[in-house]
């Protein structure tokens, strides 16, 4: 196994950093390697904001209400962005279009693909990160905050910083059932190795150091499941131009 | 620059393979990376298809239109999918939802979070990837190859295999017009660097080995996006269960 395998392997949240902010070529090779990620018919349909004003980042911290959003080395915001195709083609012969779903799917994906380019760079110097979709709990007040135009959306963000914790490391599905070969399986087939990764779940809460908890997978993601969040952020993608068609 | 960070920097879509097929710890060891991405609140929303069966490849070539679809070391399909939650609710007492908009978001996230993190470890042990957006082309299609049942969205494809090309990088957007600090510039602000850009793609286009061509990056995504493409992916969604909120 290579050292990148490793890497990616041994992937942690981590939710605690220190006080010590990143310098500017940390930050350039972060976003470098975010920018070098494929993108769909190279539209590059995405921007980055970093945020460095204390009040800013205050603010975000009060939509994400996790102490983690101030504290950091550095906090990005992923934004899906067709404002610069849009103010290109004002300026030319085109008439272009980005308010299918189809669109926003391809700005979704070509800013998620950047984002965990930026993680692993980050997790390869030795940085922690923690993706934050917890901006979207307001996403019309990200849009003010950040003054987005038209044509763009706030998708997550990413805190990255030097760690001062090590993270723990959280167990995935059992292959077999994330896993299938030339089509999808009727229930029966993984319902075993579901009940099995529960088991394997439930143990690791039992018995790792801090926040010890009874708990299992399928009961945690239900309980997610069953809330109904951030209803609005239909209407919010609507009045920025998207799911139109 | 370390390894990591050369390789995220030095990628390039791969699109002719040798035709010779991943083995079993290959396609493992990219599936345990994948899933090692970080996931929204631990609900890993996706699944991975492999297409093993030639009748199915050549069936999703068919709507992919791109010969390397059908030859390649492995062809993996990204689904969103929240039906292995459906199903384990169904036998709780807990009501969920997946039909927000939200939860479609989270569901790509977790996807393309996951993809990326295959394509690294792929390139890392030298096999090379390209993304396939096009199995969109008709997802209902895919849907119906792929017997996928409610709650899942093939969102994309990926090849992977042994390189029989370098491939070309492709140069990205200046670090100016796609990063900016606390809020979105006006367009003036970055004018300047995209008219630099399309110098560069310009050039880039005219000097490479193959595929010569007079093209500049705003010209050729502005025609990508003045096409009206895959306007059926709203339906598509909305019969899998999703977009109902």
């Amino acid at each position: 196994m290579n050292e990148t395998i490793k890497l990616l392997q041994n992937h942690r949240s981590l939710r605690k950093f220190e006080e010590r902010a990143l310098d500017q070529d940390t930050i350039h090779i972060l976003i470098k390697s975010a920018q070098q990620a494929s993108t769909s018919s190279y539209v590059q349909a995405y921007s980055i904001i970093g945020i460095t004003d204390p009040e800013k980042k205050k603010a975000i911290r009060e939509i994400s209400t996790q102490a983690y959003v101030e504290y950091n080395g550095h906090l990005f915001i992923f934004v899906v962005d067709y404002n610069r195709h849009k103010q290109l083609a004002s300026r030319s012969d085109y008439e272009i279009k980005f308010n299918s779903t189809e669109s926003l799917l391809v700005g979704i994906v070509d800013a998620a693909l950047a984002a965990e380019n930026m993680a692993i760079a980050a997790e390869s110097m030795g940085l922690g990160i923690v993706f934050l979709g917890s901006i979207r709990n307001d996403a019309a007040k990200m849009i003010e905050i950040l003054n987005l135009p038209e044509g763009t959306f706030p998708i997550f963000g990413m805190a990255v910083g030097y760690p001062v914790e090590e993270g723990s490391f959280k167990e995935r599905l059992p292959l077999e059932a994330v896993y299938f070969e030339n089509e999808y399986p009727e229930f029966e087939e993984v319902k075993e190795s579901l009940n099995d990764y529960d088991e394997t779940v439930t143990q690791y809460y039992k018995t790792r150091e801090e926040n010890k908890r009874n708990d299992k997978w399928s009961r945690q993601v239900m309980k997610t499941l069953s809330k109904k969040e951030r209803l609005d952020v239909h209407d919010v993608l609507k009045n920025q131009g998207f799911l139109g068609q």
